[in-house]
């Protein structure tokens, strides 16, 4: 195994300046001193990046949003390529599938932005009870105040927690709900009976039950076909009044015209992070129901936290020189999964 | 001691029905047969109030925020009268300071409420290092979606949180950041270092270490002269850029114009839930400025959670029965100092 890989890093400036801050540079200039940094808006399509690649001839690729999608020859055209250390999330609009099937070796960030997206739920359900977002409107635009006899605020404390899906993101916000001594359910019919238990987390045995026993439920399934649309109607309004529904995982896993018609009826409180479509139409209902506390998708990372994922790559191409077995390896089948 | 004391309730219907869900109610039968409930809306001043104690006779009176100021001679006219429960926090509109000096025993709602304070903490450090006050308008005002070029959130991950004051809500705050393993500082002269260290804090010498060295302050300084304004323009500029300043405990002991000017400046984002003076003016600053979250001191209790400070005077009622000391009693010194 080669100790000193030629890497070339194709990042935009402003990917660069968060992803890969001073000390995360210093630590991979400590893997290797033939490091090349690219600008990836200086090119305008993969063959582009093919043809600087050809020059740099690295080992380990490193890119996040922007590069431009490789072309189905960049193994040909780059004999030296054997690892793509992907920065981001969802390698789509970077790597055709040829490459995964010809060898490529890809990782993603994996679980290192889990804990940001956690983060934003706890706040987003902290935050739907208490009816933030209609408050800072109340506040910013209509000059309001409470009146101590009708505002209707809820706390976390004394609640029931139901989590959609029984992921890395799920597991971290299980954790950062410890304090509040909640009661943690999920519905997610592939996790291990064990980690539940290690967890403290009860099994619901259907969505119906997920959504009547709990009054904070956290949408956090992964889009699959068999997902899409599966949080329905009736779902939807079998949540207790006074409960929240918050989705931080994908829109699309939700009726969301549903959804709509629910929130204006304002017996729950809804906290949205993501859509089926984004960006969020500017026509979209959600943008004008009071009882629906929306973010442009900002779940994780934060600004500040991309370095995590940065630093988790890097492990991941220490364990690549060291012949170790990556994490968050994106292989041809895994891709067909990731939404 | 009376084992079955004649309780008098003087409680709006929304009081009652928000301190007093059945359980609570129930709760309190299960110590006394003789307990009468009042409508405190119906009486138009203290003088009514004390006229119909004059008829129910009560040792023990529980009200919260609407019963009318009672009169000086409220222990002359009412003799059986010996405990004040008080269901919420400030007793300066219930209670002339001639009734504690006369022996009037009283205790208001003490820590029952500081978990939910410590959760709107929460919620707005997360809220305001993500900036969700300013994407919750652009959202639903303005038809906004992010720039994931210049978007800039922040996490509470990896940050440094300093908290002003170290009472019950601080602790319980310190509490709920376990999980996310930031290391907590406090200035907070008169605390002992063993609790300090019991709770893993580390003491700030003065105001300019704790703004200076923390990305996350968080007011919650008790509101004493002394205080007054102590938060200067000078201290909130310490503030490390993209960091983030919350107040959920005094308005007062922030100078607001200079908070409004730094807020401005955009440099820190600001997350406010109380204010100087209350309900916030119209015109206030703080309700245009983008890098500003406000709520309308939402803080404690929550709606839902009101039985939490009905619980808690409920036990004082119990251990006043058995002669045992009481929980968060208001004496004429405590009552100097409460603001």
């Amino acid at each position: 195994m080669d100790k000193n890989p030629r890497i070339t890093v194709v990042l935009a400036g402003w990917e660069e300046k968060t992803f890969m801050p001073q000390a995360v540079k210093d630590r991979l200039s400590s893997i290797s001193d033939q490091i090349v940094y690219l600008d990836s808006l200086k090119f305008n399509d993969g063959a582009e990046v093919v043809e600087q690649l050809k020059k740099t001839e690295p080992e380990i690729l490193i890119s996040a949003w922007t590069m431009p999608k490789l072309t189905d020859d960049t193994l040909e055209q780059v004999p030296s390529l054997k690892y793509l250390c992907f920065f981001a999330g969802s390698i789509k609009g970077t790597v055709p599938d040829v490459l995964l099937e010809k060898g490529l070796i890809v990782t993603n960030w994996g679980h290192s932005v889990a804990r940001t997206v956690a983060e934003t739920g706890l706040m987003l359900a902290i935050g739907g009870l208490r009816r933030a977002g209609f408050w800072t409107l109340e506040m910013h635009t209509r000059g309001g105040w409470k009146d101590r006899t009708t505002v209707q605020t809820g706390s976390l404390f004394g609640r029931k927690v139901g989590l959609h899906g029984f992921g890395v993101i799920s597991q971290e916000l299980r954790r950062l709900l410890i304090p509040f001594g909640v009661p943690v359910m999920t519905y997610s019919p592939s996790v291990p009976d064990s980690l539940l238990e290690e967890q403290d987390v009860t099994r619901a045995n259907d969505l119906e039950e997920l959504f009547s026993e709990n009054d904070v439920i956290i949408e956090l399934a992964a889009l699959t076909p068999k997902n899409t649309g599966i949080v329905t109607e009736e779902l939807l309004r079998m949540i207790p009044e006074g409960g929240v529904f918050v989705n931080i995982g994908r829109g699309a896993v939700v009726d969301e015209e549903a959804l709509a018609r629910v929130a204006v009826d304002g017996k729950i409180q809804v906290a949205l992070d993501v859509y089926g479509v984004e960006p969020l139409p500017a026509d979209s209902p959600f943008r004008s129901i009071d009882s629906i506390l929306t973010l442009p998708h900002l779940g994780g990372p934060t600004t500040d936290r991309r370095q995590d994922a940065a630093l988790f790559g890097i492990d991941n191409i220490e364990r690549y020189l060291a012949g170790e077995s990556l994490q968050a390896q994106v292989t041809v089948e895994v891709n067909r999964r990731i939404t």
